[in-house]
């Protein structure tokens, strides 16, 4: 895992002035890469990095000399329209970089009038995916998620017994994962019905997850397991992901196969990629409560107890189309933190996925499942905070919801906030419902 | 769907003298697609086409002019080293390039002359995947395998309520899929074990599964679904596939999302890829016993009702390290047929899975499920044959199998067969097993 060095000093100043605000999410300490392009220029997609509110255009800053040695190489994969490429050089590579921008940009940098024309303003930018995602993986390591949810099925069994053993996971649908910002249509789909004809119709349950997602460094071959104390290297950072669901359609398609089109017809990333070594600051001992058992020895690592979870608050916001109308703010639905939720560290998460013998490859994402906290105002979905459906929420300007409706503006934040560290940000994962398509007749 | 035309007439003969052969599955009458390269000079994958012991090079085709018109325009999208472009075209360029070849390669064409340096002999060729695949998904429509792998869960109710309701399938994994030849890895896993701590190590249930694979043409835009009556016209065409897995790694893994690592280890496509066009005079009607639901309005096309299944014989092959050093052959261990095992078509695959939304792009795989049959002897996976692994099979040398073995090949075989037509077959999906990596200490 990632020591602190010199690009963790909280005293960095940058001379990208937006950058030393005290709530920007992009401080000089942070440097996420996504991909970017001007708006309305249709012009080629290219990787960027985030500083204050600004972003950096590798490609650009590369032409122009900004770096050498390590860091000019690494920047070279960096040159095309997504991250693959330089995800799949590692560690060493991306640390070059890293320390090259966090000198670059530092107030009184000799490089400041090389990068400065390399800045494109975010207001002005749109995203796409950071990478081509090969594959896509979601796990369930919020415990409280699963045992929450397991209560609404099973109330006496509300947690599985393989569930303190494996990380459960299984496979999600690519295509359909889009940058936050891209609307997301209510699906269609079939639910039981009250006779013995299901009914096929707009999901009346649609929901939202609050996960983090996990982007994959270099991979492994086919039938090449990764181990758990190199696990991490295999990981190049991590974003808020939103898995979007449908609560009725998933009961009535998902045994014995697991669910299927109540997810896949959309999940939101956010652009940018938080790298694990801005990240460094704000790891935290895996804690597991009294009594459960020792992970098995291929999801043993020693670093990884001592330091494998991530210390990442993260809050979920809601604006519906009423509220948006009427020109009043988003309301904060949950609030909750990542380590306090996570059963599993993204570690395990790769050891475990590559343990069979299964190749991951670079841009691969993984999802961490629902996050919430032990608390009913940590909910991680609108399943958990209505209890089913049963009680609606009901919002400051008096509207209800046991679900969302069409209009609502979902939106997801992470922040990693410690006393000792600058506070760094994920930036923004939101999506608006759009209403379902019309049924066939 | 496609109507038989001049190129399924069962009297063409090729000046390609292999192709005449009555015991061929590459008459003129298939031309299926694929990507390969001559082996062992190191040179770039392409496109062909497999007629008799043949392959025709499309691009060296393309370039010494054999094509003309509509052909020549969709073989352009054939230059590459994957078949996704060309998929992409739809119906129309498909049935073009077909019926260009078709001319080409017949008796007495004066397009030979051309055509003969274009040629490469399938014994000296090796393959990749013919697509590369975005996205894979596995069905669930072997009925026989569902009822019998269900009543080894669930003695009294073998089959979920939803079945005859729902298309069941489920996201795979993208990654491990290779093509035929490549060895598959036993893989290590968790099993539940006699006490409360489960075991890790090698799957000691390794097992194939028969299947077809669908590869998808054209695809819709996210949020947009197709329609049963248009849905095939997203069909580009059909191959073998075996997607292995470890029974003794699932039971403990999946619930409640499904099967994970006891799939995604490898999964084996065969390189060619059977058109729906060549298809077309084996088409069959979907058979539905008495008493069955109507599906509903999304699912149920008329065409699709008349004509929507698969006639395609299914065949498994097993040889043993132990026959192999004897020189003993492959035997054979089920026949089947698909449109007697499927209880849901192609089209309603492709409706049901965009029905929510969900984007389907040019190169996705479906898995149509085990296709076993009603009979003991047609069994599509060793679980079936040896009922839970509680009966092991006798093979003809002595030997016996719950389970596979380590250097066991398994060969699925696929082959139309009609008095009215021209056979046609899918070539070999084949892969032998190698032993498990070691486990970590």
């Amino acid at each position: 895992m990632n020591p602190l060095n010199e690009t963790h000093a909280p005293a960095l100043r940058s001379w990208v002035v937006s950058a030393n605000a005290a709530d920007t999410d992009f401080p000089i300490q942070n440097l996420p890469l996504g991909v970017f392009r001007r708006r309305g220029r249709n012009e080629p997609f290219r990787c960027g990095v985030a500083i204050g509110d600004q972003i950096v255009d590798l490609a650009a800053a590369s032409e122009r000399g900004v770096f050498s040695g390590d860091a000019a190489r690494a920047v070279q994969a960096a040159a095309g329209d997504s991250l693959n490429a330089f995800m799949a050089l590692g560690p060493a590579a991306w640390s070059a970089l890293r320390l090259a921008l966090s000198r670059a940009l530092r107030e009184g940098a000799a490089a400041q009038k090389l990068l400065e024309p390399c800045l494109s303003a975010q207001a002005s930018a749109e995203y796409t995916l950071p990478a081509r995602i090969g594959d896509y993986t979601d796990f369930y390591t919020g415990i409280h998620h699963a045992t929450t949810v397991g209560k609404l099925f099973r109330p006496d069994n509300p947690l599985l017994p393989n569930y303190k053993w494996v990380p459960i996971g299984y496979h999600g649908r690519t295509s359909s994962i889009v940058v936050s910002g891209t609307p997301v249509r209510r699906p269609l789909g079939q639910t039981k019905g009250s006779d013995d004809t299901p009914l096929f119709g707009p999901s009346q349950r649609l929901d939202y997850e609050l996960e983090l997602g996990f982007l994959i460094g270099p991979g492994n071959a086919l039938g090449e397991p990764i181990d758990i104390e190199q696990a991490e290297q295999h990981l190049f950072g991590v974003t808020l992901f939103n898995d979007w669901s449908a609560r009725d359609i998933q009961p009535w398609e998902y045994q014995p196969l697991g669910p299927f089109l109540s997810k896949n017809f959309g999940s939101t990333l956010s652009p940018w990629v938080v790298t694990m070594e801005a990240l460094a600051p704000f790891r935290a001992p895996l804690v597991r409560p009294a009594g459960d058992p020792e992970p098995l020895p291929y999801l043993n690592g020693a670093e990884d107890r001592a330091r494998g979870a991530l210390d990442i608050n993260l809050e979920v916001w809601l604006q519906t189309a009423t509220m948006r109308e009427a020109g009043q703010p988003a309301v904060r639905l949950t609030r909750g933190n990542a380590k306090e939720a996570a059963y599993w560290t993204p570690a395990q998460l790769i050891a475990h996925h590559s343990s069979g013998g299964c190749n991951l490859q670079p841009g691969d994402l993984f999802g961490s499942g629902t996050l919430s906290g032990s608390g009913p105002d940590q909910a991680g979905s609108m399943l958990e905070l209505s209890q089913g459906g049963k009680q609606p929420i009901t919002l400051p300007n008096g509207e209800t919801r046991s679900f969302l409706a069409d209009g609502d503006t979902l939106t997801l934040r992470g922040m990693c906030e410690r006393e000792d560290a600058r506070r760094i940000g994920f930036g923004l994962c939101s999506a608006t419902v759009m209403p379902a398509p019309a049924v066939r007749a």
